[in-house]
């Protein structure tokens, strides 16, 4: 049995994640120095709402999608059952802040972030993370993405991570591709602080034994709300020296192509294989603001074949594989002769 | 207990499909006056091949697919077992072509072909249809891929198009924007003469009642053959004297613009709701001919709306809803009013 959450858990979740999306928000929009968010607000028939803030054409953000929403219902559907059967038959909450962004130049990275909190009846539970999906990635940008998310985790649990890591690879994994989406994040769902950290069901072979057999975490409701927190938190220090550090770079016509055929992996990905995208279309969530999530063009192009060894060759044949980004040295040493280190 | 198909089935389907992709992409080929069709052929490890032809860059096509497959196995998968038991347990063969076609002009409309047989044990069934999605279109272009694969199935049974053509709009609709992907055609599927011509699950509520009540078919193998052979024939003499008609149509780059949006539709629907993609994907099928249905540039854009009682308006209010095109006489006044009719 589940110690119970606080009593003003649902007040203290959902204004962490309205928290989280008004501050990304504004810092995006200094960011970007151009676009502004547009907010619109929504009621869900069946009870709860949220906002939704888009911006458009922005300098640097080609589109940016900010979403929080606030939701309940009378009984969770099958999918989520079958995971938490100790659900079924209670009235359920579930809170989230998710982001996609598409900047417009490609040596700047596609970006997802989502942190979740559901209660329904005995149980409840934390849920999210964030990946990274560069065109043109440097070793350097990824490393950081990583470090800052992994600091987030230690702060809370030094064993989060390791399990964290994989299960990011994991999930966010294009099988019919067989590729990674990108290089990965941080990656968390049903954490309640009983049991194994590792709750995936590893149907890509990607996340490790390791994570498997790393243990169970302890960890109360309060810490699990910090760690939301300090996740939410690592975002922007994560992302935007990237951005600063990316944007001035010049790009030719080609690789602009390649951003927008590869954004055809994120479609895919999301209409495919995303179990919140399929749910919520399924189930008649607000279309709209679920599909923020996709780009605001994309290519497809039959039979394209990267030449070998060049920068669109590294994308699949290095970046979208699992990695230990930080302390493999051939990986390193790779990166800094081809001059995609730094 | 079906009767037995005669013992040259599998040949006589193949060379059926084989010639009809061939004489497709000949005539294409010769409407489109510049682009080439690429071919490349592959096998499949479990067993059987295929045939893929693309055509990029055309004057008329941004992109033609067209697809030709002969594959056997050992065990058909659930989805498909759930609909015909008994063919659990037995080998299978299929054998099918596929097209979709992106025409580079905006008042041409995108479309859609497959036809395809599958033996299983002691089953075997023929499915298939066309179905036309537009992005500007006239009443009378409507009327005449409707009216040439009404012709097609009359010849073998008048009963049937009153059935496939309510099928058609049930099957290729948006369930998550409560909108038809297009003007719809025929659709039909397991088709072995045994039992009601309509086999669907009438799951959006679009297939009359009428449909379900129709009754049996009571045709042979030979006539569903013939019934396949009739419908892929029709094709051309459908949709190339739209061609035609719309080819020299100038169009503006809103026009342009509102047709990568309405692409975007179709990434949806392929990827969220067909079966085959969906299916194709989820068990190793060949990728890229599989995704090859899909549009080479896409846009999305949150919380568009048309203004009102334009030509785009038309297009959700009117054309992406199950409607009596041949005989409705509101419809044709409304569509003569609007100069949209010819």
């Amino acid at each position: 049995m589940l110690k119970q959450p606080p009593k003003n858990s649902r007040d203290k979740t959902k204004s962490l994640l309205l928290n989280l999306q008004d501050t990304i928000c504004e810092s995006l929009q200094d960011s970007d120095g151009k676009g502004k968010f547009i907010e619109e607000s929504w009621k869900r028939e069946e009870g709860g709402g949220g906002r939704s803030r888009v911006l458009k054409n922005g300098s640097v953000f080609e589109q940016a999608g900010v979403n929080f929403s606030e939701v309940h219902g009378k009984e969770l559907p099958q999918s989520i059952i079958s995971q938490r059967p100790e659900a079924k038959g209670h009235e359920w909450f579930a809170t989230g802040t998710s982001m996609v962004l598409h900047p417009k130049n490609p040596f700047i990275p596609t970006v997802h972030l989502n942190y979740r909190y559901f209660e329904a009846g005995p149980v409840w539970w934390f849920g999210g993370g964030a990946d990274l999906t560069p065109f043109y990635p440097y070793l350097s940008d990824v490393r950081h993405f990583h470090k800052e998310h992994k600091k987030a985790c230690d702060k809370i649990d030094p064993k989060l991570h390791k399990v964290f890591k994989p299960w990011c690879d994991e999930y966010f994994f294009l099988k019919h591709r067989n590729e990674a989406r990108g290089i990965g994040g941080i990656f968390y769902d049903y954490q309640d602080g009983s049991g194994s950290i590792y709750k995936g069901n590893n149907k890509n072979g990607v996340a490790s034994q390791e994570s498997k057999e790393i243990g169970e975490s302890n960890l109360n409701w309060d810490d699990l709300f910090s760690l939301a927190e300090n996740c939410g938190q690592s975002f922007l220090p994560a992302y935007q020296p990237i951005i600063e550090k990316r944007v001035k770079q010049k790009f030719t016509l080609e690789e602009r192509e390649f951003q927008l055929y590869r954004r055809g992996r994120y479609v895919e990905f999301n209409l495919v294989w995303d179990r919140g995208t399929i749910f919520g279309l399924q189930t008649n969530g607000r279309t709209e603001s679920i599909l923020m999530s996709l780009p605001p063009l994309a290519k497809w192009e039959y039979g394209y074949k990267a030449k070998k060894d060049s920068r669109e060759d590294f994308l699949t044949s290095i970046f979208t594989k699992a990695q230990d980004w930080e302390s493999d040295k051939s990986l390193e040493k790779f990166c800094l002769e081809n001059n995609i280190f730094d």
